[in-house]
């Protein structure tokens, strides 16, 4: 299915499921909404911390079509979470309801494209075998503060073979609007993390038994943990899983 | 002289000239202050114009020291530009007395790194051989808006000996904080530029009889340009040729 036809299922409310495996070699994107008051510090804590949050697109106080899709981006993702003095309040399938004109738009790249990219080099990815959502974990690394954005990032894992780690490193830097490469290889205790097999989002993949080194991303959940330190009135998030399918395709960069 | 000494014979107005040449191998910056209110647009348009805006820096409202630089930006510049509803009215050597908290400070690259690789690979430049300010011009090229920032780009311009186009184009191409690679080569009319010996910033070049192609690359001069558009009460900006200096080495990206 095109990128159009299946963002007009979830306008429909016909689909609300994760968006992971949909629309082949099309970027995919998390969203976040914030009032315009919260856009420059926002927009600078994403150039600060390009890692977790690398800009995609943005879009203009209450402008609802993104450059890179014919979308209504207030319809067409499947499922949005809306958050209130940065906490979690409701999971929706739709934002029309709570839409103002004062709403920007941020579009940040996701980890769906390095993950195709590492497939198509052999690298297997656990979290795929096993059909779980990829572990999330926050961590001890501070982000670099702006303006009332601070806090620390939130990473996701991939178990890879020792003998794939070189290769791994090398593919996810030259992708840098999908995370670019590992922000660490090897000691979870190191960047915070207790226990691997409890992940603070996604779920737990089983490491099989085989040699296997955790290796971390930078991730788009991050802006949903700082949020909880700035507090703006209120935030719409894309809900983990449920992207934006954007018309463009992916590419290096 | 080291950055920090040099800067401090600015901010006691003992010298006030261009900086072009100073403190070899620091990088230098373009810098443009804006109300806070402004400051999202035009943080976005910077983030949409790379070429003439590569943000090397961003100061958050009030602050007065940059993260690259043991200086205060309102005197350690030799030279500021005072722009008020879109036009200029007087350049002065210090900013303390118009300073406002609200004031936020973009750092945008310059192409004197660029230049100097250039130079280092043995490509000369005429501008520099004939001690005049390289000349800048108005194209027809438009930039991508941003809110309320629109306008067409400020190129400068070097010719070059025809086998060192594609040299230059691969070195410059490799300084993203330094405008990158050329916007256009060889034909001036092309981008709306109608008489060469007739820059509108800085000065006319002499061709030397030799065989030479224009190169134009896009110029942090861009945003006084666009200005002119978005009419801002105040905005305040380095004078041509008169940067900062910053603590920080010059590197390619």
């Amino acid at each position: 299915m095109n990128p159009y036809n299946q963002r007009q299922r979830f306008r429909t409310q016909q689909e609300s499921g994760t968006t992971s495996g949909m629309c082949d070699n099309y970027l995919q994107a998390n969203m976040l909404v914030l009032p315009k008051e919260y856009a420059f510090d926002f927009l600078l804590f994403c150039l600060r911390n390009p890692k977790p949050c690398p800009i995609v697109d943005v879009l203009e106080p209450g402008i609802t079509t993104p450059k890179i899709a014919n979308a209504d981006i207030r319809s067409d993702l499947p499922k949005y979470r809306i958050y209130r003095n940065g906490e979690f309040v409701e999971e929706v399938k739709d934002i029309q309801g709570v839409w103002r004109d004062d709403f920007v738009t941020f579009l940040i790249g996701c980890s769906f494209t390095f993950e195709k990219a590492l497939l198509e080099d052999e690298i297997n990815l656990l979290h795929q075998e096993q059909r779980k959502v990829v572990p999330m974990y926050k961590t001890n690394i501070p982000c670099e503060e702006a303006g009332r954005f601070k806090g620390n990032m939130v990473v996701s894992m991939r178990a890879l073979k020792p003998e794939e780690i070189d290769r791994a490193v090398k593919i996810t830097e030259s992708f840098e609007t999908s995370h670019g490469s590992p922000v660490h290889i090897g000691n979870p205790a190191e960047i915070g993390i207790d226990d691997i097999t409890v992940p603070d989002y996604g779920e737990s993949v089983d490491f099989n038994e085989e040699e296997r080194i955790p290796v971390f991303w930078g991730c788009g959940v991050t802006p949903q943990n700082v949020c909880l330190h700035a507090k703006p009135e209120i935030m719409i998030s894309h809900a983990p899983g449920h992207m934006l399918i954007t018309d463009q395709f992916e590419e290096k960069k």
